[in-house]
C-alpha cells in the first residue's frame, strides 16, 4: 500500500499536470482500467482511452485548478482534496468548487476518481 | 433524491450539532442502518448504536470542527466537505485535516459517512 506522502504527491502531480495542460502526464497518473466519475452521479468514464478523451476535452476550457485546503490522505488506499476550478468564460470569471476522491493501486496509479460537485457549486465571480 | 441545497444543509447541521456537543441531534442525522468509516481504511461502525457510541467518545475530546472550504454537493445522492478538527491537547493545540463524504437516503439522512484523513493530516500548532 502506498504511503500517505506518496498519495499526496500523486494528487499534487494531478493538479500540476492539469495546470500545465500536460495531457500525457495527467493520463499517466491513471491505471489502464481506471474509472472517472466527474461529477458524481453521472456515468463513469471507464478505461484509459475514455479517461484521456475526457481530460482532452476538459483542458480545452483553459480551466486552472487551485487547492482550497491541504490534500488529505487516509489510512487506506485513498486520498481526497478540495479545490476550485477557475474558469474564464465569455461571460466573465467563474469558479466550480470540487472535492476529488482518488483510490490507488500499489503502483501508485489512480484506479478511480470521483468528483463531488453540483450546479450549486458553480458561481460567477464579480 | 435530495436537492443539493438539502444535502448541504444536512452537512452544515452535522458541523453545528458536533460543535454544540449535541449527540442526539448529530445521531438523528443518520439512518438506522448507517455506516461510519472514520478514518477510511478502518473497520466501519455499522448501525445507529455503534454510530452513537463512536460520536459519544469523539465528543469527549472537546474537538471543534471548522469548515476549510464551502461544502460541495454532487449530481448524485452524496456530498463532501473539507474541514479542520481543532483539538486542545495536554501538549497544546492540534489540528486534523479531514474530508468527509456522506451519502443520503431520500429522507435526507446519512446512510454512509467516510472520513478521509491519515496520520500525516494531524499537526501540532505552535
Amino acid at each position: 500500500m502506498l504511503s500517505e506522502d506518496q498519495m499526496k504527491l500523486q494528487m499534487q502531480a494531478y493538479i500540476d499536470a492539469y495546470n500545465r495542460d500536460d495531457l500525457d502526464a495527467l493520463v499517466a497518473l491513471y491505471a489502464d482500467d481506471a474509472t472517472v466519475e466527474d461529477p458524481v452521479g453521472t456515468a463513469p468514464k471507464i478505461g484509459k482511452p475514455a479517461v484521456a478523451a475526457f481530460y482532452q476535452m476538459a483542458m480545452k476550457s483553459g480551466a486552472r485548478l487551485a487547492l482550497a485546503a491541504p490534500i488529505r490522505a487516509s489510512h487506506g488506499s485513498s486520498a481526497a482534496m478540495a479545490f476550485d476550478v477557475q474558469l474564464n468564460m465569455p461571460q466573465g470569471k467563474a469558479v466550480i468548487r470540487v472535492i476529488d476522491v482518488m483510490t490507488f493501486n500499489d503502483a501508485g496509479q489512480f484506479v478511480s476518481m470521483r468528483a463531488y460537485w453540483g450546479r450549486s457549486d458553480m458561481q460567477m465571480l464579480a
